[in-house]
């Protein structure tokens, strides 16, 4: 028997070099967004225009988070190995596991493991009451800063409507959230990661990929982290706080 | 002395986040695509439209290439360690260095280092004269499948010559080309790394940064092989046949 | 209020360095040796003489395991970037988890968290069953190339013996081989990263820990394929395999 | 042609299994010391006495500098991803590039390749001119805290001295620290990775490897660093730390 490993997503011959089945230099360069490539790369298809728009504003949302302990990361990996960018860039993303890009796939999980069908409301409710069963935090919900309404998902829902994404996942959150506010007795507003959660789902991301979404995204801002610290080193300063006394 | 640490890149307070000054809820989810936000991040302005077309081809261009090194080291990792595919995706960036995104580097450092003025053929003579006294490969020159032209470089260059950016560095790097070919008696075109290298020079774009243009958009393309492992592994085959007889 | 945030591992002054309370240079350099130094950093003591041989065994056994994923990757990985072999390292360990580093963690979370006393029977066997149940494979058990018996378990339990080791945690794993082997019908004996987790367990080690005893020893490995690769190079072949037609 | 990809590290068959040609479980496993271990690894043989004092303990040196880039580094990552300790401290050797690890590779590189023969004073004078007509930092020499004399440096020496490793490489790099003190007039003298520079020098490991044992001791010390964040968590607080005002 005779096998030839390929990948479905590149292939090459002496002339041309094909992604998910398109010529890269005919029809991609120069016509594709960054953002639509990627939608193809995991599709297997270009977006329509509302998936672009809703699919692009998902990765733009994720980018760019200031310093966080994953931009730290790199920053102190730049200072001690600046031969090697990529692996500043490499330790930021290792920082996205199961507490940051995490939440957005246990929202997705969460959404699509869900009992289909029956009310609504009630299935919101079991799985709020399997969550605080469990001990466990109900993903998606709740934001340190953003104590009432987290704004980018006021934009995202919003988006989602615009383009018809708004369907029954955005709903069942909604719902859960409403549920959980009930429960706990605080306010517990969808997050940036639980309405991106939802939204993934409405376009037919599976959830074991949305973690992926995060990942790219913040792959750009990390850059764009090692490239200040090349031009305004922080990381010397991070470290020296880290050992000081300090007043809290 | 006080001094607060800060990233110009983002900050939030309780309602707002700022990514290089602007809002993200309000002026760019939804508004902007994740290439342009990506030209955002690095040069702290959002593009023009033909910096747009421009930069977002370069990034296409770097995503996927197929079963390479790279891709192959995050499908094993994945195999490994599928908890975490965002480490996954870092084993794959680590290999993004001097031999694969750093083609990109040294050719723009090349260009943004020659001499201005001059008669540029001779700049060229020199360049390609020094490469040759140091038993150094010229970067950005020859592929080992695209023997006498890289199909890339021709989209990339012609898109660069539509949107303003076929300038001197485009004229050095072709001027390298013909001065190696006629040294090395051999095809030696401008290759795909070459020509980002090049234009990434018209775009103002740092040397320095250029090798982060690669990462950002491997990223992408990582983050889709190991999704396609997940549905269709291929770990345990490489690996299977790492270690047995073969004819070659 | 005042705190200074700061490690008990290691501290400096002026003129001393100190490492869990002992002065480096006067009682540890040149007085111990690496595993008995991994041994104090993890348990903040240096051992007695039997847990030296007993952890210097256990991580011994994991360091060289050939080619597998996670030195495959290495190579790979430094084939990309010679410039940065802590890269190359560090991507052959990110492989090191749930598959492999993981089992070894697996192995003593069964063990530390299996119910006290009674009859120690009836506890392998309603183990044997809840894996049975949850259909999940039964951690430390069966071995793709050692069906009958895992030499380094055989070994391993001898040193487990002959130094103070042997008790309920190796006693328990051994009765769940012997339940999961009547109840499938098949061999499983205990492999090495069940024996590793038995006798980690026997040491008072706990079980969140054991996967790190796989990465400390499996950096040692990895630096050793870094330097092979740089002498006799696979890289490339690893990578051409990938792709080519093979007979199965 | 037929060839079998095979590294002389570790194969196995269905009995046995061979590290550098011994069985692992006769004549390793509960024998041989993990570092004695690692320099089988390294040098394929295993050391002498002399050695194994020698190499224990210049691995021993590197394995522990409490709060560093690379150790905070590792408590962030797995502040964000808790389910990958492996990629904790594979972030955290991320860090252990030109700045840090790469001080010995540069220091013994440094020793290595310098001319054999002659007046040693006037090579070690050369190699101060050349440092300094390049405006490159002298490896090896210097230190922020231990302005004087490294503890480390008097003690790896004087082990060097009672196990004959203080040769001509130990004497080259006293010679060049003397002349350094006088063309700078400041003290300069030989640091830990200086001294571990020469000594791995003296004992015939290339200066392309040296980096590597300081990646792997460093390993050790990731590993015990993520268990104390897992007891004791300082990531949120260095995160905190970061972004506030700080009095300077």
């Amino acid at each position: 028997m005779t096998r030839k490993l390929k990948s479905r997503l590149g292939r090459s011959t002496a002339d041309q070099i094909f992604v998910r089945g398109h010529d890269l230099t005919e029809e991609l360069i120069g016509k594709v967004s960054l953002g639509d490539f990627a939608f193809l790369e995991l599709m297997d298809r270009l977006p329509a225009p509302p998936e672009s728009v809703m699919f692009n504003a998902l990765a733009v949302t994720l980018v760019e988070h200031g310093l966080t302990p994953s931009t730290i990361a790199a920053r102190l990996t730049y200072f001690g190995a600046p031969e090697a960018l990529q692996a500043a860039v490499a330790a930021g993303l290792l920082g996205m596991g199961d507490r940051f890009g995490g939440s957005i796939e246990q929202a997705a999980r969460m959404l699509q493991e869900a009992p289909a069908g029956g009310d609504r409301r009630e299935v919101a409710r079991d799985i709020v009451a399997g969550y605080r069963a469990r001990k466990e935090v109900i993903p998606g919900l709740g934001h340190p800063i953003h104590k009432s309404a987290d704004p980018r998902t006021t934009r995202l829902f919003a988006l989602a409507a615009e383009n018809g994404f708004s369907g029954p996942y955005v709903r069942l959150i909604e719902l859960i959230a409403q549920k959980a506010a009930a429960v706990y007795g605080r306010d517990l507003p969808v997050n940036a990661t639980g309405a991106i959660g939802a939204i993934a789902s409405e376009m037919g991301i599976s959830w074991r990929i949305t973690r992926g979404i995060a990942v790219m995204a913040r792959a750009i801002g990390l850059v764009a982290h090692v490239q200040e610290e090349m031009e305004d080193p922080m990381a010397a300063e991070i470290w020296s706080r880290s050992e000081e006394e300090a007043s809290k």
